[in-house]
């Protein structure tokens, strides 16, 4: 008798076979407001059974596709130092099998680990961040591996001009200040990625959604919901602007479950899951 | 003593003066994901008294008119063949009587057994179909009586070029290619409405609404919420645009009040229900 | 890289080396009142992870046994007389293969497969039956395959003194009356279960656990809460009681999560789970 | 064709036959911490739709009485003076009509319209009241017709050794001495009322259960839960023990459904809707 | 020691150094449909800490101006008469001691106990009206001070051509007329803000602000929600036009937190009060 | 002009003034299964003003204390180890000022600051521990400043003989094992309370009340809620028995407010509060 496991619908491909590797960070722990990113990961994968495999969009279907669902990897909670090692290792497995792994958050600081192990393989990597809040503080109350400093650590491996921002709406000042002068931020809006992708060419990229980039009336159920975000369209037609880029690995992080008691915001994850693997995945 | 008894607000008239019946079809067994439509004609009557009779929009009132709310049938759940046989058979009855059916669902599938009634009576019945989903598959896990399959078993009996659908941003692949050949299907919007009206002229028109049709920000009420839809003004737009038409009764299905803690959805499908008796009822 | 799949807390032994089979049947499309159990075996087996594989009151672990959980059967939805049907081909495979069967519901009604499939093997069967409700109608607004029928059903398989009811507070007079002549059933408690356990010695016995038996403020989480119920400990005091009994299959059904907001509905099922495990599992 | 009108389960009986008269009371202004109990008589009326009419604690049947349900006063909110004069209206005319009136609140304060009413009729009035809340305030913040000081509104009418008080479990100083010298009052439990009953005797009667007076567990959805409560069980033992009194009006208030998410405070509120209708109610 | 108060972020000046000083009004007693908003001004001050006091879209920081947050004043339910007598002398305070309040409603009739102080004080003030809602009419149920009759009230006090409406879609047809004679109401939209600034040119304005102006799928935790709303840039570009005005006082009012499961509407409350601070506000 | 500021309910006493100082710990970043104790204080402060200050068991008011709220301390989350400090440095102020702290929690880790300032002042510090779970794991997926370790960190402070646990009912095997050899556990029930106090005498005592030792039925709003837990009765009954002991310091943790949504289990956390400061303050 053969075991029915739940996987993301759809990417039941074996591991050898695969292009693509999904898998879960549920990690949470520096989370300052509301809690509960932790459970992203596992609610992505059981609610994708009310989506379908085929995108209408594309007129593409995720059964084309060899995708691998590696499951949740088991993180400790409280300090972010081994979470981030587990995450790396997992990236550096999945990269040097030659597979593009798409991770689900998770808190953003998740992000840390995937971007360490990828400025390891590509010295040039850039960084594609969809995202309301700067997340580029040097630290919050002291922490220095904070959600709400995860770029700033991205940073300091990579340095200026290598982080990409979008849709940005919060911030202190001080990062705001730091922002402009060391990396690319467009407030408000995403309609400046085609002039960013012909600029940054076929770079290595990696792209980083945190889902509260979203207006929350589209996307409520996030630890840090901030009014005026971007519609579903608009995230689509960004994501859609970057297929000429040369993306090596992705994650979307911040859907908070227990904040979702429609489901719209879980369902609405698995969509865009479907359409950037639709986007991005090698046959 | 009177009994001061529940209906949809100001539609108290007497059966028999009435030019519209309201009647509730609280029918979800067959739903595939997240039940609980079956409680949707409840919640469209006692949540209706949040709203006005009057519409600002249309300068109407709901007591201008005659209309009369019969309350829900008593349908049986499990096996979908008894209850559309229930349904068929109140349709009949209302429509025998020259008044106008507008049926509160309960899943999809329950504008089957309207559809059957009317085609019974009409044989040139087109029928306006908003959604987000396609509903054309032959068959789900076998089963040919379900939410989604109903399109398709009107097409079964009304047969090519009279299902015109719009919004449709779901399906699986077969669906998508069957509709492209036999029916009448707008992808992501209902812009082509005023079109279609001119071209089936005076043809008898059975109306029906899934309220799903509508982006989930808007409407997150629903089993099955696909991102991308259209606005409530879009919806609106879209249902005066069918004015000129000869609708001959209608449907609004697939709210489910227990995925709408906010009760936004409820009280919009009111609003809804207010405006197309406004719109499509006679004094 | 191997998957890090999601099954029952503890219970990850392969198919051949396991004396237990877990498996779930979401199905619920004849629930008359308050749908979701099709949600309970998802549930369970995600939330497991809140409790220990360890039992204090028992001193025995999940781990020392070898537990199998297969998943999920893919049931279709509607009529009940397909999934019945592969509930009983499951349940058959298991036993056939000497191995006891432990199904998680779904609404009531899926005891009836299982039952059909042990009356087969076991002509001598008997049923014992925890709920707050009779479930001995004839039929249900005209429906026999209804979960307010299921026990009736199980009669019409066993006829007179095989089955054996605890807990029961709700029931129409007909049913009760009914009850009075042709099975044994206990009013408001389960205290004599030590009585009938001597009474039917060493006859394979059907253990059924409608979770509703529980007080609702114990197990809030289910389609029809009806107070006055017992308390978990004399729920663990009966079942305890049962250990001398030659328990051959078992179900828990009618958890229903999206009624279910603290999340102690499920915790209690599944601490129910292991202890059931735990009492009636061979190693 | 009929309407199907919504009126508590079974008690569709006409208002000329009827011996008992069930009405709603939605009134909650006075609330001072969280409101929403003007939503209880209609939750009761929609989820009694869950239970069964029969009792098997009482081997009676609700459809062995005639009961006729009247709908909701329709009542303004914000200041008490109107709302206690349109109880304290209908529950004449039911009175002088010879029926018993059984209603369904809205907060505390309501009792105090019909007890104006039948303390016009019975001069000799004694009322029996279920509480965790003394209610015995001569004020709150001033305010004299406030649901903290409905108790002492009726002492006002009645007078010393009138009012009879169970399971009082929360007061400030002054009230708990002001009741200690002027009512009988029976803390944290209900078991003084055999003892009650036999010395009050033949008296007119009207009893008013707050449900608070349950312990949270039981009963959550209510705006001024109370830990350390009454079980069900107890609850009903007490009732019974009123059977030999002379009850002549009696009323249940401070189900608050929209803290009941779970909805087994409605599902209990029903039941002992049911037990009460069948405990004192005349064929 | 000191006390780690709460207070709206960054906004703990003292009184005597204050130019804004916030409070709150935590009464909804004349609710007609969905109470709660007496809750919203604690939820918009625990939940403020969920943002940053920096603007990126003024470039402005909260804390580069004095603002004191005064708590709520402790108002009775019931009756309104008082609970606006304290709201009015609350205002006059503030006023007579040279601040701008800025009350965080409570109900939408707690407006008229501020308009009451600065009418004194102003003879020619104005009011600026945003709202879904038209609040003119002259009673609600016999109710004069309700929150349905509002903005009636005021314009009992300031007669013709002092009130500026804008975002109405809601109203019956009399108070509809009443409106097209007495006041300036635009519906649907917020466009005319412009207009009007330069009319009314320096006169002392009154800002009021139902936040269910917005769309319910911006704003859904309000008690009486309307499809077809306002967005939040929309009315952040209204609120702007504004700057040029003399707008003496301001508050927002309808939020309804325990209507708010995601938190979304109280995290753009917030926001909301943050640029009406930095808007308006003098340093 | 005053602030009115919020503390818990008659807890408005000066610094200098109290015998009793009361804190909040809003730190949860271990917690592994459900997070969100964070919000603990934050409500029990906020929610208390749904109960007296009189206490009706006791015949005593919090207003006969004297009481100072601190409000929280501002923690970071992520790492323990910083909290942990702040935590002891907050104890150490207040016993060295000769009051009372009493902490609200946040996760149970946070136990340990306060045990750690305790223990330095009191060398023969004894820990009466409250718990469903014994929380004597040595890590926890490697962590050892873990919620789940968090007894056994007071073990490594504290060693043998100095540790008594009541309520326990969860645990892995090890720590069960490991708990009977080093400290006293009762299991299920909290009985033995009078006989362990007549044992330690007047050994200073911190006493850590856990409150998921309650049942889940009567506090939902937790974490990690395990069936079969003790009454609230029979928890007044405990801390009433530990009236003679010298308790120096105590705390309540594991209150999930958004675990939480009727509201119980924070009542249930005020009243605890509230009764722990009656039965332990000094005047």
């Amino acid at each position: 008798m053969d075991r029915n496991f739940e996987c993301f619908l759809g990417c039941d491909a074996e591991y050898k076979d695969a292009s693509i590797v999904l898998f879960g960070a549920p990690y949470d722990s520096t989370t300052s407001y509301r809690p509960g990113a932790r459970f992203g990961p596992h609610a992505i994968r059981s609610e994708s059974f009310g989506i379908e495999t085929y995108s209408i969009y594309q007129d593409k279907d995720l059964t084309d596709l060899k995708i691998f669902d590696a499951g949740d990897i088991e993180l400790p909670f409280g300090d972010a130092a081994r979470p981030l090692e587990m995450i790396e290792e997992m990236t550096k497995t999945i990269i040097d099998d030659g597979k593009m792994p798409f991770m689900f958050g998770g808190e953003h600081l998740v992000t840390l680990g995937a971007v360490r192990a990828f400025a390891k393989k590509y010295p040039d990597l850039c960084v594609i961040h969809l995202d309301a809040h700067s997340d580029m503080r040097d630290d919050y109350l002291g922490v220095k591996l904070s959600h709400a400093c995860v770029l700033r650590r991205c940073w300091d491996i990579l340095g200026d001009g290598r982080i990409f921002q979008f849709g940005i709406r919060s911030g202190d000042r001080s990062e705001i200040e730091f922002s402009d002068k060391h990396i690319y931020s467009e407030h408000f809006k995403i309609e400046s990625v085609p002039i960013i992708a012909k600029q940054i060419k076929k770079s290595p990229v990696y792209l980083t959604v945190d889902l509260d980039v979203l207006d929350p009336s589209v996307f409520p159920g996030t630890g840090t919901p901030e009014a005026g975000g971007i519609t579903y369209p608009q995230l689509m037609s960004g994501l859609k602007a970057m297929t000429g880029m040369n993306i090596v690995g992705m994650d979307i992080v911040e859907l908070a479950p227990m904040l979702d008691p429609t489901g719209i915001s879980t369902a609405t994850a698995c969509k865009i899951v479907r359409e950037m693997c639709l986007l991005f995945g090698k046959k």
